[in-house]
């Protein structure tokens, strides 16, 4: 048995996902977790519990592994750079992922490689932030640590941020940015993978749904979305892969505007890890995300990236009014034979990412009903 | 936390590959594995070590579980039974499940349902057995314990299973029965699903390809199946289902045979379980047979079981000439980006099973051989 290890950092619902591709691929998941019932716990053998801070737990998850990887970026860069310098591939490399941790950062970064970006600043003051903003709207991110919307704010005033201003100041919170608020027609994003070695693959571009900060749904690939477009989202996508030297997965979130001749595209931000808009090519894709991330973290050839199916689209679940989404998995079924669930192993809270349901169709009005009225159930509410 | 328990007695590649669907549907699998490296051991949390005929281990295995299922059929029937009477879902019941583990008691009750087969008798003798062959060929087989070939030998006299029937007379083997050598024309595995409450769900008659008794190939749909031959195919695996009183998964091996007008099936043998002959429905069917399982034993709906691409070829790999066929993955990513590998993690010996590839390809020969050359590669052999 030599079965190579690859090591993760992070317990949550992305290494769960990761398990079926190991076992397929016949790799060994070595993954940290946060508790020994948190998502991956539950059904990764190999699960030491750590915290992502914690050296000596980093240290020992990378005994032996042929690959260090991630599914949030909360590992302290300087340990990277020793596990790096002590012989463990890590991937994506410190280098490369202070680009997702932090959000001043990848614009800077981001406008040096040309790449489109909404008007941005750097805000240390009241006084800068409302020399941005001029009288006008604009939205206003914590540089790190924000996620699911928490840490942006649309404000019309400093006054708006007079907590994270301070926070700011006096270094017990994220030093912050603003950015104009793009009148977009709609969010997309741009999946890509990318091996040490070079190679790339992307998944057709997806539109992606927010509601109140949070990814509800995404459909892939975006519908109606203009050749030219999709094109420069891809591009944008690799573009951004190789001048980060970004390797796995890289997930590019974007703003779909109105330009002189059709639309064009901003860069919203970035995750360097399998992500919430692209879990559509678990069921939709020849290579799911969590394989491809797989093969590219082990510099492996990159597997096929074409749809399984005309549309598929993708629904969250968040929050339950069941005690255990499990609950409805008879309801699901009966109502929809073809509708695949995926649920996270989480305990119900407000709000909580416990699953998603995608379902593939010729049609796209009736797959996005079909995948609302699965995940509507999984809630614990009547299928619209 | 309420996530269902399924109690799975058996550690090899069948109950591996039920992992993923597990996982995806938010339930607890709880394996019974021969060894703490066994297939299923290394990557199912919840694994206790024991044997199939340990009742003290089955009993510990059943408690707090949903349904207790399998993936071979080596468990005492009374203690399935005793544990039926104490409350525990049994799927398939010991009641159906004999029909798998003896081929002497499923010819007679395959005959009593009027489901054809070739024709054959039990044989006690090397009288009994000669007069059956009349100088003719004929397939003689174990009764119980065969798999892959062994237990089955074409014989032209009594002589050449003297041993056999002097186990069989003793009671150190098992007794024997003998066939017609069937002329077929090839071999199909009809798969079907059924769950307690009686709703039944068929995948598309496949082609099954044996060598030296050992599936190699398989091939779905059936290439240029008869609709009629694909209709009596499916309504004998359909009536075995229901005659037998089958839960969860039926493979139905046939042969198919010329017939007065146009070609008919003979039922060869049955496996109440996840079979070879439906892996190709993890990348080729909207449900696979490992989640169609777990929802059949479990009494949910059942899955749609409509193949997502034209065609799917799975080509088993058996046997190596690598230390392990992880080490062709880079290989295999290679030559096919869109070979969907599955390994089961077991060392490598002489002709054993230790993986299968599926392609999907609109193209029927292009998926044959595409899915042989990544086989191929996996085996330590440069690709055909
Ligand atoms: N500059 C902007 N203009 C308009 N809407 C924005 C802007 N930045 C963010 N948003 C909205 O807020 C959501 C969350 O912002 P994002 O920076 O992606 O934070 P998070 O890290 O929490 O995902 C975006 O998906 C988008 O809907
Ligand atoms: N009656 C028969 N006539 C012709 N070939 C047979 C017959 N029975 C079995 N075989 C061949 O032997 C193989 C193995 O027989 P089977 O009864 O399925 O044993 P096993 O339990 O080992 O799979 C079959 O797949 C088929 O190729
Ligand atoms: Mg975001
Ligand atoms: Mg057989």
């Amino acid at each position: 048995m030599t079965a190579p290890v690859v090591a993760v950092v992070g317990g949550g619902q992305l290494a769960r996902m990761m398990t079926p591709a190991a076992t397929a691929l016949g790799l060994h998941l070595r993954v940290l977790v946060e508790s020994a019932t948190s998502s991956a716990a539950q059904v990764v053998v190999d699960a030491p519990v750590g915290a992502a801070s914690d050296a000596d737990a980093i240290r020992a998850l990378v005994a032996g592994a042929a690959a260090l990887t991630f599914e949030h970026e909360h590992v302290p860069n300087a340990l990277l750079d020793e596990l790096v310098a002590a012989g463990t591939p890590v991937r994506p490399a410190a280098h490369a992922l202070r680009h997702a941790q932090d959000k001043i950062v990848m614009r800077e970064r981001l406008t040096e490689l040309g790449v489109p970006c909404p008007r941005w600043s750097r805000v240390t003051s009241a006084a800068d932030l409302d020399a941005f903003l001029a009288g006008g709207e604009g939205v206003v991110k914590t540089a790190r640590g924000g996620y699911d919307g928490k840490g942006v704010r649309v404000v019309r005033s400093s006054d708006e941020v007079t907590d994270w201003l301070a926070a700011a100041a006096d270094g017990t919170g994220a030093p912050l940015l603003v950015e104009e608020k793009v009148p977009f027609v709609r969010e997309l994003a741009a999946l890509v993978a990318r091996r040490p070695s070079g190679e790339v693959a992307t998944w057709p571009v997806v539109e992606s749904v927010q509601v109140g900060g949070v990814c509800s749904e995404v459909v892939a690939p975006a519908p109606g979305l203009d050749p030219a477009t999709q094109a420069a989202a891809r591009d944008a996508a690799v573009a951004i892969a190789e001048g980060l030297d970004v390797t796995g997965v890289l997930a590019v979130e974007l703003f779909e505007v109105p330009g002189p001749d059709g639309t064009r595209v901003l860069v919203n931000e970035l995750a360097m890890r399998p992500h919430n808009s692209g879990h559509w090519t678990i069921d939709g894709a020849v290579t799911s995300q969590f394989e491809q991330h797989l093969r590219a973290v082990l510099d492996l050839p990159l597997g096929a990236t074409e749809p399984t199916a005309r549309w598929t689209v993708m629904a969250n679940v968040l929050g339950s009014a069941l005690d255990d989404p499990t609950d409805a998995l008879a309801a699901v079924g009966a109502l929809d034979p073809g509708a695949k669930v995926q649920l996270y192993g989480k305990e119900v809270r407000a709000g909580r990412k416990l699953g998603h349901v995608n379902v593939s169709d010729d049609d796209l009005d009736r797959a996005r009903s079909r995948a609302r009225a699965a995940a509507a159930l999984l809630r614990g509410e009547p299928a619209p």
